[in-house]
């Protein structure tokens, strides 16, 4: 299992509503990957947002983004972690 | 207290050992300005890393890593967050 950080733009004036609605989604798919969604992290002033996953590869987390209607090409594997 | 994300580059083939000494290094000069360094994650293959931080503000966190000496463009405020 390997942890992930992927990178999404372009959500200027997320809500907390927004943002747990797409986590949401992303959760309801996870288990045809084997993927967890952990948490997500977002500032609307910017429109970034950040997701932290575990699962089996890069391509499992991206399929479930794209299944849930919120691809993004910015994916990292972070298997480097400290606290 | 604010959350921030911030984002750095150019560590391709970051080990555990150097991202952590990067880490401490940040936190041994955290109570200056009231920042707290969470947790850091790196992908040693691009050489992308992501901190996770509590501060009073952006300036703050970026104090910080410029005085430990890995300054970044790239700090986000993330005051909507969902697990």
């Amino acid at each position: 299992m390997a942890t992930f950080i992927d990178v999404h733009s372009g959500m200027k004036g997320v809500t907390h509503d927004q943002l747990l609605r797409a986590h949401q989604e992303d959760q309801k798919l996870e288990q045809k990957e084997g993927v967890r969604f952990i948490k997500a992290w977002a500032d609307p002033s910017t429109g970034k947002a950040f997701c932290l996953s575990e699962g089996p590869s890069k391509e499992a987390v991206l399929r479930i983004h794209q299944q849930a209607g919120h691809p993004t090409e910015e994916i990292y594997e972070v298997p480097v972690a400290v606290e």
